[in-house]
């Protein structure tokens, strides 16, 4: 019997490794295709996107509601604890993610209503990285890899000076034409968006660590997670 | 012996709610202090407010550090589950609220390098207005009050719609002369930063909704929460 309800219980636990990743490959799509229509400026694809993130925020009450089942349920102990407690953290960064998307499709319905202000090159790239950070992230959740999950809270700082950089560039259109104030400012938000949606990576590989080691590497530097207490 | 081991768990229930209520009052304080600084251009104020940021930071960890505790030692359920779930959803936020603080403090440390663009009027009301959301959502914790809570969500709204109205405001200052450009942009983002302090605090008070009545109302329109699912 205890070997019975040890196996649902595992059962369990694997799904809600499911609707993680399951919810994370969806937000990953929706970064990616946010992206997509802004660059091609499609106004079509940005309404899909939109129209999808309903079933993002479903998906987080039903992590939510599956995490507070099992803890009613089962008297879960150290790591299967710490998964259910990174799930319930973890599906919150996700959806804040889907809401980011929702944003950068709302600014890009704006920008498709005048000319193209300048190309494209540094947004992209941050969607990219952004997008290969909660990736990895998720990888690293899959695999229980702390290691993984430790390089891509390294990546953030590259996003957040791409963000600074785009933030620059834009400035000095504006200083030229100030005409081109709504265009440069919805940019700007774009890439705001995305230096957050990176930050909310981060947050889920802090959140991997902690599953995997026990220790709350949160409001640490790079290098001083050691100094974590095991919860 | 039950009694015992009931009236210890009343005890750490207790002192969750003391905690959370703690950190709450200290982010509280943030964002008048923020504001203030700000108003009063006093960069010392400003980088006091960054410096106690840490604390915040502590208190997030120690909470959900006490969240865990619990969860792994007793069996809550029902209200006293959700409570636990509320007290992990509410640090995360409240520790979101003291980093947006930080970034106002910072955004003003940028704006006394040079002369005020203009006086200062719906920025102070939409921190009242946000710190005023974040109080009741508090208040609405303590005393287990739904309608309090559901009271709060309505009041964001309004944030949102300031929000709105000092963008258009500040882009008419970069239309008429560029190089107010900084200026404007940094009074922009501190705007957005209190409208996502409005968003948090909204946050709290739906999760203290999902506590006191078992349905989790995020994702809904307000007036649709009877679709809400016990949990």
């Amino acid at each position: 019997m205890k070997q019975h309800t040890s196996r649902a219980f595992a059962q369990e636990l694997e799904q809600l490794r499911e609707m993680v990743l399951r919810m994370g490959g969806h937000v990953e799509t929706a970064i990616a295709e946010a992206m997509r229509a802004l660059v091609e400026r499609d106004p079509d694809l940005a309404r899909k996107c939109i129209g999808e993130d309903h079933a993002v925020n479903k998906m987080e009450v039903d992590i939510d509601e599956l995490c507070v089942s099992i803890l009613a349920r089962r008297q879960p102990a150290a790591e299967d604890l710490r998964l259910l407690i990174s799930g319930l953290k973890t599906s919150t960064d996700l959806e804040r993610i889907g809401d980011l998307t929702v944003n950068m499709c709302e600014r890009t319905l704006d920008l498709l209503e005048v000319p193209p202000l300048k190309p494209l090159i540094d947004l992209p790239r941050m969607a990219e990285l952004a997008g290969g950070m909660l990736s990895d992230a998720l990888n690293a959740y899959v695999k229980g890899d702390a290691e993984l999950a430790q390089e891509v809270c390294i990546r953030d700082d590259l996003v957040d000076r791409l963000n600074e950089q785009v933030f620059r560039e834009l400035i000095t259109y504006i200083m030229e034409d100030p005409h081109t104030i709504s265009q440069a400012l919805a940019l700007m938000m774009i890439s705001r968006y995305l230096e957050r949606i990176a930050d909310h990576a981060t947050n889920i590989a802090e959140m991997v660590i902690y599953q995997v080691k026990g220790r709350d590497i949160r409001h640490m530097r790079v290098g001083e997670e050691h100094a974590g207490k095991p919860v």
